[in-house]
């Protein structure tokens, strides 16, 4: 049997100068929240199948890589449900897998809960660039904390991550889903056409306004005039001035619970502390929907010029994670999209490693010992047999990421150290 | 529907405090091997099932996660093999993943190549105590390098990376897969009866002396007198002084290969200086078999008075990665089995974290702030909201690790900074 020795459809392996990039993005995200006081839990990877399609995936729950059960018979009877033979599913987010941590383990944990959650997710989305089947998301939650300094702490502590990792140039957009719920109230849009409202209106970036005007009263059959009223209430609210974006909701939107304002108010004055160390700018976006229907309170997103997508998002989600246990939780949440963010970085490694070149006549004790003496020192040390051209062996070195050298000879007097040479286009022998 | 809020069977959630100490003993295996110049690497935790099924994961090929083909219709027709319904499957550890990224990407890594993963692998095995079906595996591996100071240096950089963990008291077992297989010839064994051999003393530690010997003779068919021979010559072999090692395998098994004793000989000799440093402790075990089909030369494990099993192991194995591409490609490889150090480790996590308490009244911006600055002195710092009573609160806070907290209240001068106290069994208000 012959197997190509790609990795699966969709997937890819990741190189060491890659993994090196990865890992230093990681290590200053999970500083920033460690001192955010965010502590790092870990799920399986795998879930039950059930929980997987609950509904609270939205349309990742067609993109689930489901398992086989085990101790299967080799041949399936006639007409067998293909669901009958599965009972677990990769997970495609860190979410649902969350909600039932907590539910299992809350009485374990501190309230409010600080949790920070990276690892790899799955989909079986058609492969495309800069798109895979397995990729990694890097979340925060902040669980069992019904104020909006969950919130705002969440902003200012993600908003610091990307400042940390060297991501300059994003900005918060924030909204409120209580805000869209009134707004289209407002507008005299009926309660049950609210969520294809909302459905509608996240495709503005893509179908532009009359797009999704058109959507709304031609495919939806909502009456015009109240779409328009809907749109032009929207419209006002964008591209505002921060300090004038209170008033003009509580205008355009006057019947908006106090209660959202104040919320809105509350969070808009942190950003706006924050925004002061000119480590965060924001605004309010009124077209900001985010997909999932979970979503109770403040929802927010990173957005960063060189990207088509936002870089990270989030929100309030109250009624999910205490569904099953009977009572509400308040929870809220932030998701990095960690692999676009090491795209847009384009960084690359700072390795500093001496390779030991030994001739092949030079004990392999001897080698190894010169390698030990670096490492003594603190350095990167590899051992590297010679071989082949002298001058091409080192510009190979070089190419690996070597940074220097020693060359040792048989005739190496082992009490004398053997001189570095720096790597690079004149190294010379 | 309702679904219990366990993780899947066999595999469990890893909470704050056990996941802190895990990355400290990843963090700290990952800089030993990191300056012996070994750089991390990730494949997909997907593989082709074919590749999984090739006879190289030995048992494991039994125990895969096997994942469904996606656009499959609802049901399938009668009859169906099982294994058409599948194309994926879970790795099942990080040594078949290796194989195919150094394939598939061999043109781009150095020569010699020190590739260093971790990772999540999965077993459906029956579930018992400290055993779980989703796992992490530790692997180094050297590829390229056909000389022994692959494997001395794969037990130095391991024997390392467990006495900077914590982990002291353990012993590197040595032997040779040659060895075993020219003392099986020179017992006069048939070459066809090697693999059983080694099959049956590999279980020594279990059934002992006397069930591997009819083990041998009564299930295997063996002659007596044969079985007998050879099982003395290791016996012979057995706790030997290091000194004496390579004069006694070159006497009882004269017709050794000159290159296996030296081979042996400059291993032995390298462990040698280490252990004149005291952070290594090896003898020449005889009886060390590993199960693994594909080892070719030298064997090693690393074993630990309190586990019964070994905590780390590997050995060379040159004809596995290069199989697909019609040359040998020499390799050698030492995986640590994470989960069990840990397991033997028993530490504490070390979190040092400042609670700033608020109380109800207190503007949500200035909880913030008050955080803010006490992250700015590079402190861990969380708000946490005040309630019920204050002895209460505060021996929870102590319970999920804070070692400190200010209290901010409404009348707070902001310009004088709270007074932080020390959480803990006499924290008073």
């Amino acid at each position: 049997m012959r197997i190509d020795n790609s990795p699966a459809r969709g997937t890819r392996d990741l190189l060491p100068d890659t993994v090196a990039v990865r890992d230093r993005v990681l290590n200053t995200i999970t500083g920033v929240y460690r001192r955010y006081g965010y502590q790092r839990i870990e799920t399986p990877c795998l879930e039950d199948i059930r929980r997987l399609t609950g509904g609270d995936g939205g349309e990742n729950e067609k993109l689930i890589f489901r398992i086989l059960r085990r101790g299967l018979p080799d041949r399936v009877g006639a007409g067998t449900d293909v669901s009958e033979l599965v009972d677990l599913g990769l997970r495609f987010d860190l979410t649902v897998p969350l909600t039932r941590f907590y539910r299992n383990n809350h009485a374990a944990l501190p309230v409010p809960f600080r949790s920070f959650q990276f690892g790899p997710v799955w989909r079986a989305e058609r492969p495309q660039k800069g798109r895979y089947r397995q990729f990694h998301q890097c979340d925060i939650d902040l669980v069992g904390e019904s104020g909006v300094l969950a919130e705002a702490e969440l902003i200012e502590a993600t908003s610091h991550a990307l400042a940390a990792v060297g991501l300059s140039g994003t900005t918060v957009r924030l909204s409120d889903r209580r805000f869209l719920s009134a707004l289209a109230a407002d507008a005299g849009l009926s309660e049950r056409s609210w969520d294809g409202f909302f459905i509608s209106l996240d495709k503005l970036d893509k179908i532009g306004w009359d797009g999704v005007r058109a959507e709304l009263v031609d495919r939806r059959g909502l009456p015009a005039d109240t779409v328009t009223g809907a749109l032009e209430r929207i419209e006002a609210l964008r591209g505002l001035d921060a300090s004038k974006v209170i008033d003009a909701i509580a205008t355009v939107v006057p019947t908006l619970d106090d209660q959202v304002l104040a919320d809105l108010s509350t969070t808009t004055g942190c950003l706006d502390q924050v925004a002061n160390t000119g480590e965060l700018r924001w605004e309010f976006d009124p077209t900001l929907v985010r997909g999932m229907g979970y979503y109770t309170g403040q929802i927010f997103e990173v957005t960063h010029p060189k990207s088509s997508s936002s870089v990270a998002g989030g929100g309030r989600y109250d009624r999910l994670i205490g569904r099953s246990l009977g009572r509400d939780i308040p929870a809220c949440g932030f998701s990095i999209g960690f692999e676009r963010i090491v795209d847009l970085l384009d960084q690359v490694p700072d390795r500093q490693a001496v390779a030991v070149l030994y001739d092949t006549d030079v004990p392999v004790t001897e080698a190894l010992r010169v390698a030990r003496d670096l490492r003594a020192e603190g350095r990167t040390a590899s051992s590297v047999r010679r071989q082949g051209r002298f001058a091409t062996q080192l510009e190979r070195l070089a190419s690996w990421g070597f940074t220097s050298f020693v060359h040792l000879r048989p005739d190496q007097d082992p009490t004398i150290p053997p001189t570095e040479r720096v790597l690079g286009h004149h190294a010379q022998p």
